[in-house]
């Protein structure tokens, strides 16, 4: 990646310029060495990144300094693209910088504010290992939410094509096997999405329940759950893209063959077998089906709400109240209606035999467990009692011995 | 709040720091009194929320200054919160500074700047109040385009209720209460979501009919004005969602029971008395409701391109001339299509006295009303002798006394 | 557009403020030369814009520089509007300056960055003229992608009303006329979006094979293709644009009269011709069409995906791999699916006789070929002896003589 190219002999270009990019392989850094004299005092700002993670024992830049002592190392830039640099598509892109003089970066830094960059200090060339890592990272904090989707979306796809599919071939003789590819995706996506929405918000109320027990906020949460608690954001994204996927297979259901096919068949038989006319009009299930309906609608819109907030742009407008509002109090009203609307999906159905093939339960129970279990322990939290105890303890009050409050800190170096 | 532990003593802390947080509660403050010598000269960072508004007469950062007088105290970084600072989640945050140092200011903005946070400078510390107001405002400019849009919500739900509903439970005996959930909603919210798009665009007109008035651009408005030209956006947001709600609740329209079994009794009622096949089709029906569904498609693909022009990030690319394009020209072709989709809604029902149940206008007719008068205003300002003379006003020129149209500004303090 | 306004005399105010806003038209600059002596050493900031392009064969910034010669000036910040300064609605805003001297930019730029907004440098008062132009244009970088998609939108819906709706009015007599509105767009803008969306993958597969012909990456691009490359994003946010258009289109297709009107003449022609019950139902065409639906749902999804990701603070947030990775291997993938949908939905088509109406392909075997070109020619990339040499080429290997790697750069004045 070569930023700017002159056409001078190195030694000269190096004399005159007072900050100079270094695109070489590691491999070619050696070179360097001999040009040592003609670096000193010169800013070095090393672009350099590696094919994989832990090629070389030192970083790439701590490397150069120790190659040339006598000039200031600054590690960064590497996470643009030579390409986007040339053709200034650079505004908004956050890069990171570190190194040991404060001045060079300082330089680095002004030069790429004002190329529209916003520029974040990683501290001193010993962050520079994580810094060249960085190129490498491939969405690092989507991988558990997308590995525990996949996993949901597998575990639920062939319980259900046991049970739909398998089963009217095994027990009814029939093949229903073109559902597979709307209509139980139509199941698997929804379930999923409601476990994982449920899964942004059972940290949260573990938290509480954590400094319940403790009786104070002033010890650190177990690594797993500060892990957990790290990914919801992730976590609510996906469920969000899958109760997107939800609703579009839902909207073209009325196009497709088989629905169509099934009406006539009604009407056919309707006609054949029933001659009253108007004919019968259940009164329970049109409230019912629509219930279920308009719960899933603004379900989803509150879905999209929580999506938009999540918006880097959108959240960064909003003060911590406004943002703890949105995704506290709005996320758990959306996990209570999108569970509802699970609810009135069965509520005349499980007490039928039928439901249960061979002896499983159906999706739809299984997906309602844990949303159910953290709206009854965000229930529990929400009690009067109970709410002033950890009110007080977020507030600083500890139930055993009350440290003093004062808190000094030297943030010179930060 | 507290952001950085040390277990050093108080003085031996403020001995060597330079920036100092204080994230006591203001209660503690005296104490802070007694270490006075050991903070000359230090900047103390004010942190401190108030958990109401006006809970004291003077900011707690003017009280701590007056306590501390050889400190530059600084208020700021109050919106954040520790957890997200602890786990650096501050990546493009927006935070507020205000201080009488402009030293010390700049030595906590590069602070925050180095963590990513974008800072916006207040002034000087007589702002402390309103920034430790910031942490209690709950989505502010919201409250008025979200109070409308509720009531807005009530008095259409029972205008409509009482036309539909109970009209038909009243005078032809039947019970189709089944259609609250998605019929009487689905009225509700077109209705309402047209009359706040016109509201967006209304203040616009009546300005523009004020300049031409006064016959100059160089006299405030009125403070009314003033403020709804301030919770446009919000006022188009909350519009947009509500379009959204209509959009969904339209396409799910065919799924539901009850539209199934009206349409299987049209098929059933269709073969006993009607015998030609292939029945009547009417090319003017098939016309009419086409352009019904193209309009209100057009209106939301507009109505979504306008939401996301004001998504922060994508606005901030926009030059003025652009935004002010997007916003007005596409918003009142917006306007236009979504009020052309009302009216051809209407197209042959206004004629059918069934349509005026109880001698009342059906809803779509009550939201016609606002759209309509802004659409014909904009059309008046749009004529050529008209927009003339906007123009020139808007371009500095005045009816009666020009003045000199050079201007010079101090600011070195702003 | 006058910011700051005091009720000094002129001089008075000159000699009392350092940085001075000038918000005059070019033709009042000549007052300020009799200033010029009052002006000495001070910042002037030019804000003025002009009517239209190339007004004046001087940059208005250049010509006031000329005037008053012992002042700073700064040209900038002329792409905001004084409404929206007045109203502190500036965060996130970009602006840009320049100047010849280097301590009066940064004290303009200190003072936008403190009202929030985005400074970027551009450079010596030689930009000026550039800086000018700027509120004068109107999203240039989006007139390619619309003229491209207008055009295409245009013929495809006059090639398919002459094969459709003339076609069947001429040689089966028949009035259809009322298709235009849905039917016939909603086959127009999915051939559109998915020539539009492998536009946007053709440059950079021709990129490839021009770098592999070349042997080497150190030569520029044809002027042509990096403009096309350049507008990739727009091309892509047309598609998208069309894309979702496609969306609704069909998701309101089931409430359209026409549509129900022919599904109870299919169930009444079903009565009374085919007295099977149940009748056929077809697995083959249920498998087909739901494999169709499927393929457009993923498609569309993916497409918002890209589209998500292409929204500046979303991009921002990414680094280079991740950026690229989005764009190539899941725009590719959304390519891929959505070709496919355009296949399957001909795939039981292309063989009869009566697709061929006048000797004329329908609509979507048209659409299908550039992207099936990008597939192929991507798929002969991705070949293992194939992308060996590009990814060498792209590490900055040559095929001829290989240059020295090593470059330096002066950036001091960048």
């Amino acid at each position: 990646m070569c930023v700017f190219v002159q056409s001078m002999s190195h030694a000269a270009a190096a004399q005159s310029a007072n900050i100079i990019f270094i695109c070489v392989h590691r491999e070619h850094y050696g070179f360097l060495e001999t040009m040592a004299p003609h670096l000193e005092g010169k800013v070095l700002v090393d672009l350099s990144n590696n094919l994989k993670k832990g090629m070389y024992p030192e970083a790439n830049a701590a490397y150069l300094q120790r190659l040339v002592p006598g000039a200031a190392v600054v590690k960064g830039l590497n996470t643009l693209s030579a390409w986007a640099l040339q053709n200034g598509l650079l505004a908004g892109k956050q890069v990171y910088l570190c190194g040991n003089s404060a001045k060079a970066k300082q330089a680095v830094g002004e030069m790429a504010t004002k190329l529209g960059l916003t520029v974040l200090d990683r501290g001193s060339l010993s962050a520079a290992r994580e810094l060249e890592d960085f190129p490498l990272r491939l969405f690092q904090e989507w991988r558990l939410p997308l590995l525990v989707a996949i996993g949901l979306i597998a575990f639920f796809f062939f319980y259900l094509l046991i049970r739909d599919v398998i089963y009217a071939a095994v027990e009814q003789d029939k093949n229903i096997s073109y559902r597979i590819m709307i209509s139980l995706a139509n199941k698997v996506f929804p379930i999923v999405s409601l476990i994982m929405l449920s899964l942004c918000y059972l940290p949260g109320v573990i938290a509480a329940f954590l400094q319940l027990y403790r009786g104070t906020k002033y010890r650190r949460f177990p690594d797993w759950l500060d892990r957990w608690m790290l990914c919801r954001k992730q976590m609510g994204l996906v469920a969000l893209g899958l109760a997107f996927l939800h609703a579009i297979y839902t909207f073209i259901i009325p196009i497709r063959y088989a629905v169509r096919h099934k009406l006539i068949s009604t009407v056919v038989n309707e006609m054949k077998n029933n001659k009253t006319t108007p004919f019968y009009f259940d009164d329970t299930e049109a409230w019912g089906t629509d219930s279920f309906y308009v719960l899933g609608i603004l379900g989803f819109f509150l879905y999209v709400l929580l999506g938009l907030t999540s918006l880097p742009s959108v959240g960064g407008t909003l003060s911590w109240r406004e943002f703890s509002f949105v995704q506290s109090k709005l996320g758990h009203l959306t996990l209570f209606i999108c569970t509802a609307h699970g609810y009135i999906y069965g509520w005349n159905k499980f007490l039928r035999p039928s439901t249960y093939k061979w002896y499983t339960p159906p999706g739809y129970m299984l997906c309602l467990i844990v949303p159910s279990i953290v709206l009854v322990l965000k229930f529990l939290i929400l009690l009067p009692c109970v709410d002033r105890t950890l009110t007080r303890i977020r507030q600083g009050w500890e139930r055993t011995e009350p440290k003093e409050e004062m808190v000094m800190t030297k943030a010179t170096n930060l």
